[in-house]
């Protein structure tokens, strides 16, 4: 028989892709140029010309068993050196390769990272709003997802809530900064309130409580800022980090998982995460993908349009007296809806060809989403249709 | 905490890897030249070089979303649809792309396999001798690995054994012909046989029972022959198959699973496939190589050199009067080793540098496997020490 866990999963529908296929249906209907697609999150830059290139001569090269043969199991080492020597000089830390293990991605890194310190039944904390596809990770992977309600002023951590939500139970806390969706950076401040607190809750429960730091959006900031790395204030952290936002390259599926040289058994996390890999079955990313990234470490694409595009919207939308938090990074604005429910508001919009996604299936009701990584013509055209909108809908 | 299980793996050792570090330490000490690595099955064949062109040219193009964009779930439908139309024309089957999931690898195939139908602690059937990493696929996902202990005549299917294993509890069968180390390839008539005890069992204990085929050698076949392909004798049949092999990239990671268009709700498999991949946080094979082996579909690297080499030491071995089955297909020589014990023999042997793997981790102590992915040439010279080896050591 179908397992029935699975087969129920296929009711559940993603409020992204609804809307995204909704776009593209109305794209046939109205024309390109007509419709403002705000809703899912493909970075929309070109991929560093060096970063097909190296490909490229990798391809064009004698050694085809080092190309196309095998990764080891945790990835290949001299890719794993250069991850850890950047991210030592980058952050100021301790890494050696053996702390990296190389992922598909930051999915394939935080569902390694949640095998690796969550067992049956424990629990995960998330912090709304909270990237959907948290629960299943943790709900597939063994967790228990429990949900600390958002800081809508700020969307730092409300941590009144927090403590509320730690229990002998928890065994990581999931941290995502810049937030998908938010765009807020946590800030050193937060992070080190954080880490106090379960510094404190360590010692109580008996137990480490490991953070999960998913870190794809880590070289999109604004305003010239940094963001504070995470693993940098706790060291019970693992670090889940993804090429496809900074190298414009999601589909390649290529990331890492970096555990902190001073966290539990440091030394355990790649050779148990290579266990892992035994069971999700997917083994190592592309060998010379590996290979392409170990020799780009540092380099991004032109990722500056997302702060033009931030611009042009952020000003927009609190022009119209529509509440926003100046995102810091990603290429997300989470505005607050101008009516209570954000679902009846987006599925106004978007008749309007103008798509964004609400913010319910991210634990924010009341928010919508505004994915930006469109080019930059495209967002100044959708502006007098959204002050259009606004006015005729909300009288704004 | 870290959990327990995969910190429990870590004393578990690869027999294989560490045969295959014995080789790369003799290699230090000895020289390549004179040492024989028959441990590891890394192709050795070249990569076809439209594979890397049409690559070269897809990172070339000016679409870089279609190339490094997120992938759907399930995988790029025009490659699905060439796929099914492929597997239609040489199997005479009847898929439709809605039957194809793409995944990275046969092993990831397998894994989503054993989660859409093997419940939490319902059994999967292995036949002995088998691949070792079939226990992590089937334990790390929940199913409990049943052995059937081998038929060391013909290594086919011993049935009075396989009756004696099946029961209430059993979800699916794993069957990988040509074998993974026997190079056995299943009969028409022991798939028939094979066919008619599950559908007989299936009405008896009122419950299907699929058959997961583990399929990345199927294009590895000797004197000229076919593989009977197993979804056709079974219609619980899902497959699994990795272009590793037939295009020499196992580091790529690219495969699929197909899903017998008559098999129980054989268009939910894939999507829950989707829902699988969720949890497993891999989501989809590298786009632009699911682009590539679309335009190949059906293309091989030149496989012959197998066929050489297994003549060879087929003929070497065979003369010595080690008893070996003559393999049909893969890149595997699976003898009988010369004293009761496989372990004592392949120790003996490594330090005439002849590095085999023993049986044992493959569920048919006694017996050892010969991987001849090799050259030709090393093929050639490795068996005048070969040779002198058996002499020496059991004076034959």
């Amino acid at each position: 028989m179908l397992a029935a866990r699975y087969k129920e999963m296929l009711n559940q529908k993603s409020v992204i892709r609804d809307m995204f296929y909704f776009a593209c249906d109305r794209v046939v209907a109205h024309g390109a140029e007509n419709v403002f697609d705000y809703s899912i999150g493909n970075p929309s830059v070109p991929v560093p010309v060096a970063y097909n290139k190296k490909i490229a001569e990798l391809l064009e090269g004698p050694d085809f068993i080092t190309v196309h043969g095998y990764s080891p199991n945790l990835g290949i080492l001299s890719v794993r050196e250069k991850i850890s020597s950047y991210l030592n000089k980058t952050y100021d830390m301790a890494y050696k390769a053996d702390h990296i293990f190389m992922t598909a991605g930051a999915a394939s890194a935080i569902c390694h990272a949640l095998r690796c310190v969550v067992e049956e039944g424990e629990e995960v904390i998330v912090f709304a709003p909270y990237f959907p596809e948290y629960r299943p990770y943790i709900e597939l992977n063994g967790g228990v997802m429990r949900v600390v309600e958002p800081d809508t002023t700020a969307f730092q951590i409300d941590f009144d809530k927090l403590e509320r939500a730690l229990n002998e139970k928890t065994a990581a806390v999931m941290v995502n900064s810049p937030s998908n969706p938010s765009g807020a950076v946590f800030s050193e401040e937060t992070l080190k309130k954080l880490a106090a607190l379960l510094t404190e809750k360590q010692k109580q429960y008996g137990h480490e409580i490991f953070i999960i730091s998913d870190e794809p959006y880590r070289e999109i900031v604004f305003n010239g800022q940094t963001v504070p790395y995470v693993s940098k204030y706790y060291d019970n952290t693992l670090s889940c980090y993804s090429f496809s936002k900074s190298l414009s390259v999601p589909g390649d599926r290529i990331g890492y998982l970096a555990a902190n040289p001073d966290c539990l058994d440091a030394e355990m996390i790649a050779p148990m995460c290579g266990q892992i890999s035994r069971g999700l079955g997917h083994n190592c990313p592309t060998a010379f993908i590996q290979l392409a990234v170990g020799e780009l470490i540092g380099t991004t694409a032109d990722l500056s349009v997302y702060e033009t595009n931030m611009n042009l919207l952020y000003d927009a939308f609190t022009d119209m007296g529509i509440a926003c938090i100046r995102p810091n990074g990603t290429f997300y604005l989470f505005p607050k809806a101008p009516e209570p429910d954000a679902k009846a508001f987006c599925d106004k919009a978007k008749y309007a060809n103008l798509i964004f996604v609400p913010g319910d299936s991210f634990g924010c009701p009341g928010y919508f989403r505004v994915s930006f990584c469109r080019d930059t013509e495209t967002v100044k055209r959708s502006i007098p249709v959204l002050r259009d909108f606004m006015r005729k809908t909300y009288g704004i």
